[in-house]
């Protein structure tokens, strides 16, 4: 590769088992120490990195800086249809995240369809449908790729990765369907299960709600700029909506990456979660070691290591 | 009680499962539905709670407004005890929140001792102590109370509840220890386990850093004021330090609560982990059904409900 590989700031940061320290000076001797991220990253291979398609990114403007979500069309493909029909018909273009509730989620939609709103106001869904049917989970499938993690899980039988998105299984229901972690990318609805349609998405900012596996419909995974919906000021009506519109962060535009001009395209890749190196990651964190942690912790939690993202544009 | 009990409307949200809805009617039989956690708190008796000791509470002034902090001297005794010094010769006063990483940690301390900062002008501890024995676990002990929760954990033999803190038992190892969840409040410190004094606090502001258990000394968790630090600005510095000390949150002060007057103590209370309320908010969680929920989680993690805080002040 003759192009600078650059480790996004947010996902290095993510994923360095940042030492708690203020001068991280490693004093035991270096060849015993757990290699650090970083230094793991640095020795992959071009091979075990994936450009996503752009057809399945989502670049969404807030004032403050941009988004980057990877859609999940394995998983709903219905879901992700409408999405994409919504977002082309620029329906969320001046749209605002109307909820951020602490530990919990950061929520956008039209504000006309919320309590308080007026409904009669809501924008139309032009071309895009107002119901869908709920897309929990799937059956297991030889199409859906499966990268088990063996540490065990509090909530699902197995757990693991499909398509670099967190997962569970169920081989005795025969089900499968993708987890809440930090990051998750999902879809907002009313008690009705068909009643959710895309218009309305949650990103999960806090521990994961793993209590709304399976009874929301997962799309994805922000992939890049997440503190600019974690470090949003938090609601303080009811469920952490906004009380005063005022304190909406207003969405410039969401666009389908696919549709931007190639120099605006995110420039990125992820690595595949079947990789060895993402492997070595995931040792890492079980079994590290240094001048600094002298007991590792033996497993590692489904949300506790996430696909790596990196920006690969020329320098 | 004759006194107004008004639940603290940050635990109330973190606690009430809420749905991801616009309008949340139920639409099922209600006699059928699972209790909302304010229902059930509704229906607790005064003795479930405790009025925790103002000796053991800390109150940290940013401009923004208040946290509140629990100490935890049955696990780390002598950092909790250097820590009230600290407070007590105002050592915290004017320093600085002076780094804040994404999904990971909000930490305070003298910035001057950080990478950057001036060592030789660095706050005298005053009468505390410069190292103290690390405090990572402990014996198990009849004085250590523990309230285990059976569902299972990725990273402990057994987990559960002590003094009401979120905790970990090894029996093999005959070692308990507090663990990492969201609110957690920890040591920060540099190689060495002796280095951490209390001078550099970190409290956790995102996915549970259970990685850090056993490796850090934990001191308590914070009661009321999460948001405070969790929707601070993140740092871009290393380690997610604030590269422009501009970005830095002073702390206006830190004071023990037993040492405010009367009328500026916290008026609070803690739902014991031990009390019958408190398991019908586990087994809320769990088998949560209603309009909304179809299927029900069957686990709770440990770090999914932590012990409610009310607030008792009068009208």
């Amino acid at each position: 590769m003759n192009i600078t590989a650059r480790i996004l700031a947010l996902f290095a940061l993510l994923l360095c088992l940042p030492a708690l320290v203020d001068t991280a000076k490693a004093t035991s001797p270096k060849g015993k120490d757990t290699p650090s991220f970083a230094q793991i990253l640095s020795e992959s291979k071009g091979s075990e990195w994936r450009r996503p398609d752009p057809d399945n990114l989502l670049v969404m403007r807030l004032a403050a800086g941009r988004l980057v979500m990877e859609l999940a069309p394995d998983y709903a493909p219905l879901h992700v249809a409408n999405i994409r029909t919504l977002v082309r018909e620029r329906y969320f273009d001046g749209l605002a995240i109307v909820r951020v509730q602490d530990d919990f989620v950061a929520q956008w939609d039209d504000p006309e369809g919320d309590d308080g709103g007026d409904k009669r106001k809501m924008r139309s869904l032009g071309s895009a449908k107002a119901t869908l049917p709920p897309e929990f989970t799937r059956p297991i499938a030889a199409s859906l790729p499966w990268v088990r993690l063996p540490d065990g899980d509090v909530y699902a039988p197995e757990v693991g990765f499909s398509d670099d998105f967190p997962a569970a299984r169920d081989p005795a229901a025969n089900e499968t369907w993708l987890i809440h972690c930090y990051g998750t990318l999902a879809i907002s609805r009313d008690n009705p299960p068909d009643s959710g349609n895309g218009s309305g998405l949650y990103v999960a900012i806090g521990q994961p709600p793993r209590r709304l596996d399976r009874n929301l419909t997962i799309v994805g995974r922000v992939l890049e700029g997440m503190d600019q919906l974690s470090a949003l000021p938090r609601g303080h009506g009811p469920l952490g909506f906004y009380a005063d519109p005022e304190h909406r962060a207003p969405i410039l535009d969401i666009r389908v990456a696919a549709d931007l001009p190639r120099m605006q395209q995110p420039n990125i890749e992820i690595l595949r979660t079947n990789s060895p190196t993402f492997q070595r990651l995931l040792d890492a964190s079980r079994n590290r070691h240094d001048a600094f942690y002298a007991t590792p912790p033996g497993k590692v939690d489904i949300c506790a290591v996430s696909a790596p993202v990196r920006d690969v544009s020329p320098p």
